[in-house]
């Protein structure tokens, strides 16, 4: 892993969050964006160099409704800049690792994503990214 | 917030999350640390400059003990660097967030810290800390 590239964070109610985490962040989200492919619709906020991105259901088959169901709202997911993901996806399937997803899909940010199952990683949902330009 | 300064996972075992970790990020862990007063061992990982705080329980009072049996492992707080944990809990404080801290208190890494209460921050545990020779 390169770097940590983002930090997922599942809400209910998009606007309500961005204001809030505006006050507790001191800035202001730079973009929203819908990701149709996952039922989401996202704003993200930069601290320090790392992302922060706000994450609501944009329908109720939505990963992130499905989760808010179980857990409640929260941290989602933690990800993780790679070099190449189909390359991390090869390796950490070798590793014992469980892989949501065989095959690099399509993410918010104009990145090739794929998620490791949180059963193999101690409870934390990991997501793997890369530019789609590199 | 200056930025984000660690993310704190809740483990059950910190042998095999540490190993496990070490695959996962490619990187050892450079140091491990008892904090007594939060009833926490914890072990520290860097990937681009952000720190992953692993953290087991030492006793069954144990806030880390009461998160998992509560909610399984995973991810359970994210810290961020301040100035001054004092302004900020006055800040917060009148701004309507919930400080479960009014006063700042020891945490590991040297420093000082404060939590804000998730029901405030859309089900997200805040740490604002503070290095103690700053």
């Amino acid at each position: 892993m390169r770097k940590l590239e983002h930090i997922g964070i599942a809400v209910k109610d998009l606007e309500q969050a961005n204001a809030l985490f505006q006050r507790l962040l001191g800035s202001a989200p730079y973009k929203t964006e819908v990701v149709e492919s996952e039922g989401v619709r996202t704003s993200f906020f930069e601290v320090g160099g790392v992302k922060i991105e706000l994450l609501e259901a944009t329908r109720p088959d939505s990963p992130i409704a499905t989760f808010i169901e179980k857990r409640g709202e929260g941290i989602h997911h933690l990800a993780f800049d790679v070099a190449s993901v189909e390359e991390k996806i090869t390796q950490f399937s070798a590793d014992g690792f469980s892989m949501i997803h065989q095959k690099p899909k399509d993410g918010a940010d104009n990145k090739k994503i794929a998620f490791l199952h949180p059963k193999s990683t101690n409870g934390v949902l990991v997501e793997i990214c890369e530019d789609r330009q590199s």
